[in-house]
């Protein structure tokens, strides 16, 4: 069995989110076994970096699958690229070593969640962020940014009600980049948990205008989701890189 | 009477161009003036600069509107923003001088034509760009429009069969900019005409593959429009600033 290695893009606007879900015809995976299967005439199965959720986007994501079929790696590129849809693209398709996997072996990933902060329009760009004019203050919230980085029990972080496994991450790094009228928010970690990204992006947000101290971030550590601030929209988020 | 002047931005993929058309809904000029009509009480025609064609955007357009009511500038531009869709945006909304006119005073209009120029993904600016991989001389494609700046009769780059008004105009600059896998294309002049950016582009881009020499550009001056380039496609258009 040959292991292969893509790397790929998706405006997620009109899918259901990466997982394959039966009877759902538009999620990022499912389109890309179909696609697949079609290419190499053989039942194929991706396996991603991660989910993304519905509506989330990404510029980085990073994805393996194994076939038997022995055409070419560019070949395959190619014909991805003719048969995929143009809201999805990919940069490369690689023969890898047949133990690399793209959830197991995934070491670190950065997400970007881009805010755009001002009434002025953003038509362009209008898919890819979330809209909201209220005034931030910019220094509270790398403050509290400061208290979430590192390992903590982010279960007050995590929107999965039944989620069994540990809900402990290590968070290496958080950015934030005023750029214009726009802010984005940069997330880089171990890994993350069921919408974590955008529960830390709404709490930091209840920071920035001021509805919660950034002292008291510490203290969600561990705690009930409901303790945190609200899960910002999707379109939002982008899953930028992985690795390895 | 007052006069107001719009600055104005959309994305005109789902929009069959500037000018109102009788019994056409999704026309930029008719959902503006519709949208006032609604917010001013009163029927309102909208001045563009120009006209830009189906599925053309714009990042600068001018309008002018005159007007009875006597709500204040602010409030307009809040409503126009409030009631517009996402994919239509105003900058400003400005009392102006009664002889103000957005298409007769202007004086200097900047167009960019944006070409994906490479098999890579384009998932995220694909509204935007005209996507065609074929490699392009630089600067054979710099000498042909070097050809074409000044004051000319542009007959054969103009796309309405029964013009009868002048076809002479003035390109002030053009400028071919390389960003990363994009081509972008300025075009700075007095004025152009129907199809004119997209046929010079399309001109252009003959030169730059090989299939026409940049000396043969001037010969095309005051002739018919079968002897000039292909029409590129509408997406990659979009009119940058009017200058009065």
């Amino acid at each position: 069995m040959r292991n292969l290695r893509l790397e790929l893009c998706y405006d997620g606007t009109r899918y259901r989110g990466w997982q394959r879900l039966p009877g759902v015809e538009n999620t990022i995976q499912g389109k890309l076994e179909k696609t697949l299967s079609r290419i190499l005439e053989e039942s194929i199965e991706v396996i991603g970096s991660g989910r993304t959720d519905a509506g989330t986007h990404a510029l980085g994501q990073v994805a393996n699958f194994h076939c038997i079929n022995r055409m070419p790696s560019e070949e395959i590129l190619r014909k991805l690229r003719e048969f995929l849809p143009e809201d999805m693209g990919v940069y490369t398709c690689k023969e890898v070593s047949p133990r690399f996997h793209a959830r197991l072996n995934a070491r670190e990933k950065t997400y970007c969640y881009r805010l755009w902060n001002s009434e002025e329009p953003c038509v362009f760009q209008r898919r890819y962020v979330y809209g909201d004019s209220r005034p931030l203050n910019l220094e509270a919230m790398e403050q509290a940014a400061e208290h979430l980085v590192g390992t903590h029990d982010f279960s007050a972080f995590c929107g999965n009600k039944n989620q069994k496994k540990s809900t402990v991450r290590t968070i290496y790094r958080i950015e934030i980049l005023p750029k214009g009228h726009e802010l984005q928010f940069l997330f880089t970690g171990d890994g993350f948990l069921y919408h974590m990204v955008r529960i830390l992006v709404g709490t930091l947000l209840e920071v920035g205008r001021g509805e919660r101290e950034p002292e008291t971030i510490s203290a969600l550590f561990g705690k009930r989701r409901e303790l945190a601030g609200q899960t910002v929209p999707a379109c939002g988020l982008c899953l930028m890189e992985v690795k390895y």
